[in-house]
């Protein structure tokens, strides 16, 4: 209820703040007889990790995840997974600044209102550091999903788009660049425009894409529990996300209903794929995909002006180490809130038939 | 879990299929002490009505909502309240066509592929009129969250586009015309080209602005229940929606943060409202919007190929009564699930301090 | 949350006053497929109907159970299963004398205390004709489960007690006297003792026995959801349930552990089954059998005093039509809350293997 | 749903095995603004400790906790509040005889047959060490309920029992002696005769009972979530539970309603409190006092027959160290089950008026 917990029977629950001793989480319901490979599930946290290029934050935090139960000779046995990440590189005195003013378009104002207090220290629970744990968990769905192919990468960043549909794109190619969008000629683009935002001390927002392939006919559940309404909470779940579309999305909107059917083949195929792979709320076997918008990260580099507890009007500036371009790291984060959305729905799949 | 509860304090179970006996619901967790204005309720059904107008579907149905228990005296006493609407106008042989074959880009296909079986009349379960009961409970809830007002719009059919911001619009001319558009040339426009597109035997899809205003600081959870989250999952479980966004949404990607961050002022408001509302997942006092994405609708009365069981290729013309444009009569259905989404939250605020 | 929904996957959520329109429930999340004999729900509504013998309340109820949806052909679809058994013999003149009053041991005062204001005819939502819902519901489940065996039996009334070992008792003999007790000799003395009761103006409580066999081994959660300790809410849940125990129960805690253990065989079952079938939580393929204390009605046909809304004291005397004794009418209700235990736990049970 | 979670407000899921790494849990849903007392918390947990006398297990562990996130300053911010206790004496060896064999009326057979492997070191998640972190949460839920009192104690070990109703008992005393027994000639009965049974290398059950006072009237919900539904489910979910009553419980099925009856005074308080603080499931403001039946440690010192995993007979004999009677240790463990219920059901009950 108090919104911690992703999932209902693959059930992830996070814990931990920006700047307190550790964040971790607790997976209830991952199935028994897995075999985790702790090296994938590291490296996912890898492609998240702070510092890991020149434009992304250097905070130094290496991110190590450690797993506290549930696993036994590296199997595991059904009962609750916990796991954890120490926090290393804490500089509360980075965030000094924060404790009693508010940073535009960050959570610092809702959160004393709401609360009555906050951990200032780095927005605490409020930081996009949360989403680690939520890359250990998804990484462990993937083991879980090994049959199913997740793959996000960044279309856009600001008004630089990959205007490739995904078929034509190589998604082996994600990983070899420091943006990861898998057309090396725009991620360059996207890349100098990065590094030119951060020198003029400003962020930027853009859109990830995620393709979910070879997925099961049949999950999702017909109304409230639709797959793709679900996995749109998944997406607005992770910081910054303002929008998300799947199939046809926003543009389809422009369509006649005889421009956007997608006409059957023989064996239950489709010609076209508007529908996303999900009709009805229910996979249809057809590839799912799925548009997440980020906005611009918040705490920029420039003099803004602002508010403080008292409502007084203060000059803020950022100061930290901060990212000028999410996008790039939220890459695993976002095939992490697709893996833990498809994984509850597989394990719910099994309960609905004699 | 078998996804026909919305909500966790505030909770909706639907039932009912089609053209079964009956369609209607269960609110738990309404709170005891709140008169309902049963009219008012009829008034939102009739607003989602089929018949209503010369641009939606002919099937008649008066759509009477009965309520069976949960209220004494004219009062909620804090038991369950449930609510039936009894289908009158059932016609299962315009449907008998379809019991064998899979209507493209509908939940044909998909619902025999996980249950076995379907019962196909008009689409059974899969049928928006399931969503009379979300009409019901959200006008309900609307009831408790007398303070809050909670309005939404067609901005879009097909190209046809509301340009303006909804601040110059005038929310009492929604009502004013069968295309539920406030500016009445816009609204004119898109009559004409409904009336149109119908008479091609073809259809059309949209998008639905939501604006929710004097909503109090606090609502939402920080992390997996964020409240434009929550918001999201609730629009996209609205039959034929494929995208969701709110405040700035997928143009605030092309922003830089110096852009797009709200600059408060003295009073905690800000300056502008990018952010649309919500600023961590949580609720700032500003105004939320949000616009939902519909396709056009699957059925359309032109001559289609398709599959059966057998996955032999079959011909297929809708029958039956169709809307041309959901848009006219989804506009109470979604601020029924805006409704549902901010009681919820507004219950679970109660429980977060000392 | 507001604790009208029972079960997390095959789950059941009721509504309805005594003396409303109707009472009923919905079943969302019962397995798509199954043939439903609703012949033999009406049988179990029957086993709880007043009226059916000279020892139980006259309210002359046919309790006629209507399917509205969630059944198609006679066979479930997956979507939800409602239900609902219209009130026939509502007599609110009957209940005009405890409006303002609050009878002794009933929840009259509670309600008013915790919601403002109740729907005091028959008791309104407190009353035990909410448990013909579970009757329904659990009817169902058991058809579900057709494998696994579940009885219940009257095992005594006030101090009268049937001693012999479920194993010993012919369970085809529970319905073949108006006490439910299979053995004919105690059975006829607990309907003497309880016309006598009866006669007297008075009430009596007692204790009924529930044994589940044939059940899978594994069914159940190690910590909190246990499957004894869900048992167990689910009886304490009935009205007038004071306590609940398995195997050994309150006289095991009197043994030593090497008298207390149960042996095992090379099958895996065990020697003796102190253990009531579950170890750890968990079933261990051996039957379950529990014991269900219910304390005497309150409502009883002598004077008592009592206070009204104002505190001022009141005399007060039982009207309408009561049960001396509930535990004969109360054999199905026990059953359907074992069954719709079981029938989640069943479902659970598919999900947590790879 | 994989059941390592309690509450629905006051969210407790634990984790962690007895030989592993670490034990501990989250608590979703604490209150912001609440003054942690980790002294307070240790306190609960050296009442539960191992090695606190000659009448326990001689297991060395520190129990030590440590809160990872959710306080800041030392009060509660309304994030989750992550616990940890890291395992220190773990002796694994003592437990390779029962990698392969199975503990009568132990876990460990159905653990296998459920899961297909289990981690076997002191019997994994299934050891009654996971209640060490309901002990940690429930005296946060303590600190949160200050108003109300919770106080347990040991009532009786194998056949010796204390007759005194508890109005007739000092609390104040409970602590006063190693076996938690408010009455100093019996406690040295009790203490006696558990000397005598571990002399024997056996082991014995007992029962504790539980009086909550200064409850606010409202708490519980009226059908399936009543108070001691929920309360008794919270108790049965303790290792080695086999009931649970309430009020007259078993004893009060053999009196007539009119001796049963609890009458009112003026001021809305009863004369007796048979009802034992809850009608029709809601708290009325009285005593709330309930038992809670322990059944021997299966585990022995003596030589057991049992088989192995292959279904061959095998001897065994207990190994490590282990407790005579748990009931010393579960008297701070049937507290926690108790606060963590009742404060589920305060914030619930914010949440039911207007």
């Amino acid at each position: 209820m108090a919104g911690n917990t992703f999932g209902s029977l693959f059930k992830l629950t996070t814990f931990g703040e920006s700047h307190g001793k550790a964040i971790g989480g607790i997976i209830d319901g991952c199935p028994s007889g897995l075999r985790i490979d702790i090296e994938k599930v590291q490296n996912d946290l890898d492609r998240r990790k702070p510092g890991q290029s020149k434009i992304v934050t250097q905070r130094k935090e290496p991110d190590q995840v450690e797993i506290l139960s549930g696993v036994f000779n590296g199997i595991t046995t059904g009962t609750p997974l916990a796991f954890i990440i120490f926090n290393k590189d804490q500089k509360p005195k980075d965030y000094s600044h924060i404790k009693d003013n508010y940073r535009p378009s960050h959570a610092d104002f809702v959160y004393d209102k709401k609360y009555g207090h906050r951990d200032y220290r780095g927005g605490g629970r409020s930081s996009a550091r949360e989403t680690a744990s939520r890359v250990v968990a998804g990484s462990i769905a993937k083991q879980f999903l090994s049959e199913i192919k997740i793959n996000a990468y960044v279309q856009s960043v600001g008004k630089i788009k990959l205007n490739k549909p995904y078929q034509e794109l190589d998604f082996e190619k994600i990983e070899s660049n420091i943006v990861r969008c898998p057309d090396m000629k725009i991620a360059k683009e996207m890349e100098s425009y990065i590094k030119n935002i951060r020198k003029q001390g400003d962020t930027v927002g853009g859109i990830i894409r995620c393709v979910i392939q070879k997925v099961p006919i049949g999950l999702g559940e017909p109304v409230f529990e639709k797959l793709h309404a679900q996995l749109g909470k998944a997406m607005l779940s992770i910081n910054a996300v303002k929008g998300f579309q799947y199939g046809s999305g926003f543009s389809g909107t422009k369509l006649m209903g005889s421009e956007h059917n997608d006409i059957y083949n023989s064996d239950g195929t489709t010609k076209s794929n508007l529908s996303g792979g999900i009709q009805g709320g229910i996979s249809n076997g057809m590839d799912i995909y799925c548009d997440v918008a980020f906005k611009p990260v918040a705490t920029i580099m420039k003099i803004q002006e602002t508010i403080n507890k008292d409502g007084d009007k203060v000059k803020m500036q950022g100061k930290g180490r901060h990212d000028p371009c999410v996008l790039p790291r939220a890459v695993p984060i976002v095939e992490a809130m697709a893996a833990l959305t498809i994984a509850d729905f597989v394990l719910l799949n099994r309960t609905i038939n004699l």
